[in-house]
C-alpha cells in the first residue's frame, strides 16, 4: 500500500509564511475591481470614486493572547487596533469593521460584553463603525476574527513595493516595548502559577505593559505625513518585528538596505527590561513584534520635511543591492538582517 | 463581599440572538458611508457610484462541522458558499472574500490546501476573488472565518424590512434536505463509533447529503428575478430554518403572515428520510436550517411574472396583522409560527 500513501507535511516545516504562499499562489482574479490581493497590509478594491481597503486578522486564545493576564476589554481594543493599523499602513483611513467571535460556554454574557466594549472603545477613538458580525459557540476558548475596511484616494495608497535605492528608511515611535511587556507578564504568570498567593509585581512597568496590552495604531503619523506633503514610497506596519518588516519592504521593492542598529528607537524602560532578561536590547526591537509602529521609506528629497518630524526616526536607507539587507552595528560591523518573527506553529 | 459580586449570565440563558442584541444595541456610526449595519444579511457601505455589501461568517470545528464525515474540500466550498448566499440575499453579487483560518498542528499542509481548494472552487464557480486572509495556529481544532464583499446598485438592494401586507411570500428550491442529510451522517457516525469495522450506508441519499455537505447559493434565482423585472420587496437566506427566517421578515417589516404548510416545497427523499427518523416532514423544513435557499416577498402585481417561474414556490402572503405569523395546516388549523433555529450555545 505504500505507493498510495499521500504525502503529508507538518505546517511547522514550512512555517506560517510558507503555508500562506502555498495557499495563495494559485489565486486568479475574476473581477476588474480587485486591484491588489494577498501580499500587502490590505487588499485594494476599486470602487471608482474611491478605493476600499480590506484586511483581516484572527486572534486565538492560547496562541495570541493569555486571559490570565489580559483584561478582556484591552483584548477587544487590541483586536480592533491591530486591524486599523493595517489600513493606516496603506496610508488609508479605517471606516468599518465586522466582528466574528467564537466563545466557549465558560464565558458569561457580561464577559463577552466586556470584550465588545473594548472593541467599541477603539472604534470610537478611531471613528470606525461596527457594521456586522457573527457570534457563535466554540468548543474551547475564544477566537476573535475582525475584518476591517477603509478608504483612500487612488493616488494616496502606499504599497510595500515602492521603495527605491537611496530612499530613507524611517520608523515611528519606539520598538521592542510590546515584547518586553510580554516578558514581564509571563514572568508574573509563572510566579503566580508557582504560588497563587503571590501578588504580581507589575509596578513601574506601565509603559511597556500598555504597549503589549493596548497598542495604539499610528493614525497620527499618517496624518502628520499628509499634512507635511510627504507620501511614503513604501510602508508596512511592525507586527512581526522590525527585521521581518524591513525584509518585506526590500523583497517586494526589489532593493537592499543598510540599517544602523544604534538608530533604532527604543524607550529606556525597554532597554532596561531587555537587560534584566539578559537580552541584547536591539534584539527585542528587531524580532519582538507587536509594536504596531509604521515602517516606511521616503524619497531623499523629503529629507528636510521629515528630519525634525515628531515621532519619526530615520534608521537607514535603501540600496540598489537587491536582496542584501544589512544591519550596521555600533562598532561598524555589517551583519545580514534575519527575520525571526513570531512562530505560532 | 456579596454586594460586590458581579452579575454573570450564562450565554445559553439569552441565546445567540439575545447575545448579539446585547452586543450591538450600543453601536453608533461615525461615517456617512455606513448605510446599513447589523441586522440584515449584509451591511451596506455607500461607495458613491456603487454600494459595497459586507458579511461575515465564522465556522468552528465540533460546533458547525464534524470532520469525521465532512471532506475538507466540501467544507471549504460550503464556508465560501454560505457567505455568497448572504450577498445574494441582498440582491447583490459577491466579488471578493478574505479568509481567516486557525489550524491546529494535527492538520498537515496538504489538509489545509485541500480545504483551500474547496474555497477556491466555490470562488471560481461564483466568480469571486480571494483578496486576503490570515492563517494562524489554534490550540484545538479548525476555525474558518470568511468575510465576503459584494456589489449592488443602490436601487437594487433588497432589505429585510420592505415586505408589505398582501405581498406574496416565496421560497426557492426545496427545504429540509440539508437537515435530513445531517441526520443520515450522524446515524452513520454513531454506527461507526460503535463498530469501526462497519462501512457507512450512505447509498441512495446523494441528494440530501450533497445539500448538507456542499450547498449552492442561489445566484440563479437572483438573476432570474432580475431578468423578469421582479425586484423582491424583502429577502433573506434560509440558514436557520424557514420559520426563523419568516419571523425575521415579519418583525423587520412590521407585518404578519399566513403560510400554508402544504405549500412548503420538499424533495420526496427529504420527506421519506424525515419519516424514517419519525419526524413530521414539514418540521425539518421549518426548523432544520442550512438550506441556503432564498425567502422573499414580491408585490401582488408581480404574480403573473412569478407564478410559473422555475424553482420558485409561493407559500403564503403577508398580512397587516403585525407580529402575527401563522402556519395554516393541511386540515386548516392556524398555529403560530415558532422559531427553533439552531442552538449552538
Amino acid at each position: 500500500m505504500e505507493e498510495n500513501e499521500v504525502k503529508t507535511t507538518n505546517i511547522s516545516e514550512i512555517g506560517e509564511f510558507g503555508l500562506i504562499d502555498r495557499l495563495t499562489d494559485k489565486i486568479t482574479f475574476f473581477n476588474d475591481n480587485s486591484l491588489k490581493g494577498v501580499g500587502d497590509d490590505a487588499a485594494v478594491i476599486d470602487n471608482k470614486e474611491q478605493m476600499t481597503l480590506v484586511s483581516t486578522d484572527i486572534l486565538v486564545e492560547g496562541v495570541h493572547f493569555d486571559l490570565t493576564y489580559t483584561p478582556l476589554k484591552h483584548l477587544g481594543y487590541k483586536a480592533a487596533a491591530v486591524n486599523f493599523s493595517d489600513i493606516y499602513a496603506m496610508n488609508g483611513r479605517p471606516t468599518q469593521i465586522v466582528v466574528a467571535l467564537a466563545v466557549s460556554s465558560r464565558f458569561s454574557v457580561e464577559a463577552v460584553e466586556e470584550l465588545y466594549s473594548g472593541i467599541r472603545l477603539a472604534c470610537e477613538r478611531y471613528k470606525v463603525d461596527i457594521v456586522g458580525g457573527d457570534t457563535t459557540a466554540s468548543k474551547n476558548g475564544l477566537v476573535i476574527s475582525i475584518t476591517v475596511m477603509g478608504v483612500a484616494d487612488r493616488d494616496d495608497i502606499v504599497y510595500r513595493d515602492g521603495a527605491r535605492p537611496n530612499d530613507l528608511l524611517c520608523v515611528s515611535g519606539d520598538l521592542g516595548a510590546a515584547y518586553t511587556g510580554l516578558l514581564i507578564l509571563e514572568r508574573e504568570k509563572a510566579v503566580f502559577m508557582a504560588n497563587p498567593d503571590m501578588q504580581p509585581e507589575l509596578g513601574g512597568n506601565d509603559y511597556i505593559l500598555e504597549r503589549q496590552l493596548k497598542p495604539e495604531p499610528r493614525r497620527d503619523i499618517v496624518e502628520r505625513l499628509k499634512a507635511a506633503g510627504v507620501k511614503p514610497t513604501s510602508m508596512i506596519d511592525v507586527s512581526d518585528g522590525l527585521a521581518s518588516e524591513i525584509l518585506h519592504l526590500c523583497k517586494d521593492s526589489k532593493v537592499g538596505c543598510q540599517v544602523y542598529e544604534d538608530r533604532i528607537p527604543m524607550d529606556p524602560l525597554t532597554v532596561k527590561t531587555a537587560k534584566y532578561f539578559k537580552l541584547v536590547p536591539s534584539i527585542t526591537a528587531l524580532n519582538g513584534g507587536e509594536d504596531y509602529e509604521l515602517l516606511f521609506t521616503v524619497a531623499q528629497s523629503d529629507y528636510d520635511k521629515i528630519k525634525e518630524m515628531e515621532g519619526i526616526r530615520i534608521i537607514g536607507y535603501m540600496t540598489a543591492d537587491t536582496g542584501n539587507a544589512v544591519l550596521i552595528t555600533p562598532d561598524e560591523h555589517s551583519v545580514p538582517l534575519r527575520a525571526q518573527g513570531f512562530k505560532h506553529f
